[in-house]
């Protein structure tokens, strides 16, 4: 095995497989980058099994020559002592050569290194073959799907089935969950196909996937009864799924309501911010005329204020509110119209933009939690 | 106690007294900030008992009034909440009423807070007297002098008195020294004035102290028996010492070498960083013709840096570096040209630059650790 790489698509390919590879691997075969010199390119692959990214350095990027010199083959090396290494060239080119199927020379800027390598028969089997229910879906659709649900899914361990985005799909909709059980969202967008699954991807791999996404502009998706993929660009990302029952949310939405209040997301936000060092729960207190944000901790004090623009239907209310469910929800809207529907303090309530039906989330109040 | 006080200049007052009130106090007193409002302005007071600083927003600053509405007193706030809901108002005034001496009544941009206070004659009394030696030196020679030896104190609490850097003057020149016992940094200045103590700080700080001069040109010391005093601007600085006698360090740097090599400093960082990942330790391998630095682990492999720019007197010669302390002590030089002086490969070096007789750093050899 020989080549010589242009370091920056090197880099490129080793930024992308190393938020696979973890920093400290329960199997200590995870801590390397699985390097194949084949006929599409230079193939690099990491796991930690739970999440396997693959992506290829192909001979030519933008019409200009890569890969240099090859000789095929395939070796297994540590990822972070190479990305390291890599990172502090300064080379255009990186020469790489295998000596006795035991070390890599690597040559740049005339400075050598050695590192030890592992054969790559010793890597475990992946199978990272394309089957299951398939759809091309925008990449920025997808992204946004998973940044309007996924942050209110659980982070405790408890009951991991919480700690998953659900995706349903029932022909040409793909609805996207999730719940920590104190707050729920729920997302809906279009496909161009026909397919039918439901399956729940760990939250936080699948906010990983979608970051990494960057400049592609499509992504093809493969759900499996064990596994999804998402590939783009020259990279393919497998990741398990959880595998429980995801309870059935339909209907969970009310559709009818008592009271409707309509505000400004900046200014609401900019208030619910100013009071929320007060306590853990902010009280909201409102009727046609005045609408206020107040906490109270017998330790620290209290703290109000008062939110000048705003619509409201309904007599005098108020509802304890957790204020950081409630930032979540609107920064997550991402629109300057925000509606919150009630029905009681005591009943779970609505937040939306009323011009996108799209997504809902829906948060308990204080008493409920 | 009644103030309407400058957003800005409270902020300014309130960063420079938060960096020595705990996040997690042993005495929760310690995490208030204590505010007097006195003849000369708003007097801010934070201490962790072992650093305090006090600083004073005045009545008027560049000649624009900063306090207005004023009536004297002395309240505690918890300084972090005080922070944290002043840092995210916009109003160019606050304004601060003390009601009942219980609570502030604090008014911003349609927001009232009323945080709990404590009376003033709880906090601790603290003497800021300034007493001891005492002489001004400019800021950034201060700064300087801390920032090129600091760094080789210990970090270890094993033995305290070097985790200080110590400050010794006979007559008008300032030598300060620090040591973690495998290197040693000496650093000396000039002063205008005669005076004579030999005192160890806390390393950590020490730097601390320097880094809040920011814009002050010239700062008051005073060393006392139990204490240290910085003063500059509107604030002052008191750390304690640590109680414990420092060796004398007189006649540590070697004066005869029989090996000397010259370097660039960024080249021979550069190459020191690249050949770093392997191993420990790095070794310096140099004739009149060759430099390199070479390094090994069974474990992980080998790498090796050819350096092109150099001088090197004396026979061929061999040794074993810790990268990292070579490394610390080439960037506080803060020069391109570096020089290193050789006995043997079993005794301390010196890193010095040849045309800055100042400052001096004593490395030992990895076999010597």
């Amino acid at each position: 095995m020989r080549f010589t790489v242009n370091r920056e698509q090197l880099l490129k390919g080793l930024n992308m497989v190393s938020k696979a590879v973890p920093q400290k691997a329960e199997l200590p075969i995870f801590q390397n980058v699985k390097m194949t010199l084949n006929e599409k390119g230079l193939e690099l692959l990491g796991s930690d099994s739970n999440i396997t990214i693959r992506t290829t350095v192909p001979y030519m990027v933008d019409g200009v020559e890569t890969i240099k010199n090859a000789k095929p083959g395939s070796a297994l090396i540590n990822c972070k002592l190479l990305f390291d290494n890599i990172r502090k060239s300064e080379s255009e080119f990186i020469d790489f050569e295998l000596i006795d199927n035991s070390f890599f020379k690597i040559t740049y800027d005339g400075t050598v290194i050695k590192p030890n390598i592992i054969r790559a028969e010793e890597y475990p089997d992946i199978d990272l073959s394309p089957v299951g229910e398939t759809f091309d879906i925008a990449a920025n659709v997808l992204s946004g799907l998973v940044e309007q649900t996924a942050f209110s899914a659980s982070n405790k361990e408890t009951r991991p089935i919480f700690t998953g985005v659900n995706l349903e799909a029932n022909g040409s909709k793909l609805t996207a969950i999730a719940t920590d059980t104190a707050r729920f969202a729920k997302k809906t967008v279009d496909l161009n196909a026909q397919v039918h699954f439901n399956v729940t991807i760990p939250a936080k791999k699948l906010v990983d996937i979608t970051k990494s996404f960057e400049d592609a502009d499509m992504v093809t998706v493969y759900i499996a009864d064990r596994k999804a993929m998402f590939s783009f660009g020259n990279t393919l990302i497998s990741t398990r799924l959880i595998n429980a029952p995801y309870a059935s949310a339909k209907n969970i939405i009310p559709l009818t309501f008592n009271y409707t209040l309509a505000v400004n997301a900046r200014e609401f936000l900019n208030a619910l911010d100013r009071v929320s060092s007060f306590g853990q729960t902010v009280t909201l207190i409102v009727n046609e005329d005045e609408l206020e944000l107040m906490s109270r901790s017998p330790e620290t004090g209290s703290a109000n204020a008062k939110i000048s623009t705003f619509h409201f239907s309904g007599n005098n209310f108020e509802i304890k509110i957790n204020p950081q469910h409630v930032s979540d929800a609107i920064r997550a809207l991402g629109s300057e119209d925000v509606t919150f529907s009630f029905i009681s303090n005591g009943s779970p309530f609505v937040v939306r933009n009323v011009k996108d039906a799209s997504v809902d989330y829906l948060l308990t109040p204080y008493n409920r939690w």
